[in-house]
């Protein structure tokens, strides 16, 4: 591990994924990844002859995770900002991934250029969930543009899937349910059918605050539900339905 | 009692609602009111001001429910098939609830006789929830009349709720979750805006089966996902939110 230290700057941490003995660079002060990245990657079909795009991929959390849990053919992540996909490919490095994940520094707006790539099996995505209505949100603070809004909206998310995706091709997204009357329309309008959907309840009977949601590029309609999962059980502990999506590999 | 028994005929039964009293004449072998209406009634928000309209009312359970709760101004309720409109006429009498609790014999599709109508400030609808994508269905069959989109479609529903309600007045429906991507894209096609969801799942950790939906005519967009219920308790008994729902006068 001692030689792989190159790869880490000061600023940043090397946080294990505990999956298959991954790793991940992180800023010490930043967005770290949460437990949205261990469902999304958990909940999305994907096989090992499958490739895979992961858009607003950050620091490449969701790419490293696929990768441990499916070993597809191969995994991509696109990111605009230029220092967060330098940190991913460093990440790549320090797993000594190269060939199998990727990452691209690209504008997942920039329609002309997803054009050039190949079609993928599955899109994930886990993209900024917060509706950019507030006029008190810096642009340079990489919270912020990790969670409203700011340099992607759900509209160019989705848009981005349908010209990525394969006929067929799936779709993995989480959000809030806040939004899902939104995605569920942007959807129909892309011509990705929602299929699927699975609540995330922080406990029993609590009101859902996590969505995540298949959908299939020019699938048939119908919409599966599925059982819902609960995040901490009565005494604040993870349940174990969460401690297997943590632990599995 | 007994005097009243002029309303009933020999193939239909009274049931009690439970419910100040109230009663409601149904077809011994028949489409009988079942836990859909109960959610529907309570889940309604109603004012002791409002007037109120129940599409695709059937025997009329919804009305005879929302004016035993609420007590609004007038409750009415629409019904396309005589047979069932002349059955809820005789629950009024029954109720003697006559300037109360109105039926009307007519097709929500006819928009010129909607459009004649007083603005409700509310409308309620437990739709036909199956698509009618099935060879095998007899139109004159009324539980799958009941069930089926046989005589209406949602889009009909949603058309008609948009003509009737008041600006910002509220449409409550009841549907299948399979189906809740259909009615946010039309729900918002026709201008009502998705506000409020709340899921019935048949017990802890299942799938829900059952979602009930508030929209807004021309609200502002946001939508809030309640605590969901949770039907039966482990013992396959109804849990204590579904007995205050039932006992609640």
């Amino acid at each position: 591990m001692n030689n792989k230290l190159q790869y880490v700057r000061d600023d940043e941490t090397v946080d294990d994924l505990q999956l298959k003995g991954l790793n991940l660079i992180q800023k010490k002060e930043g967005f770290k990844f949460g437990i949205d990245a261990v469902l999304l990657s958990d909940f999305a079909y994907i096989k090992n002859k499958h490739k895979v795009m992961d858009l607003c991929t950050g620091t490449g959390i969701i790419p490293f995770l696929i990768y441990g849990k499916y070993k597809p053919e191969c995994v991509y992540g696109l990111e605009i900002q230029e220092d967060m996909v330098d940190m991913a490919k460093r990440s790549v490095k320090l797993n000594e991934l190269e060939g199998n994940v990727c990452f691209i520094n690209e504008d997942l707006k920039n329609i002309d250029y997803l054009k050039t790539l190949d079609k993928f099996d599955a899109v994930t995505v886990n993209p900024p969930y917060k509706l950019n209505n507030s006029g008190i949100i810096n642009p340079n603070d990489k919270l912020a543009i990790a969670r409203h809004e700011i340099l992607c909206n759900l509209e160019d998310v989705i848009s981005a899937a349908r010209i990525l995706l394969k006929d067929n091709g799936r779709l993995f997204m989480i959000h809030r349910p806040e939004r899902l009357a939104d995605i569920f329309i942007l959807m129909r309008k892309y011509k990705i059918e929602p299929k699927r959907v699975k609540m995330i309840h922080p406990k029993v009977g609590k009101a859902p605050n996590i969505v995540l949601i298949e959908g299939q590029r020019d699938g048939g309609a119908y919409l599966k539900w599925e059982a819902p999962l609960y995040v901490y059980d009565e005494d604040g502990k993870y349940t174990k339905e969460i401690d297997s999506i943590y632990w599995r590999s």
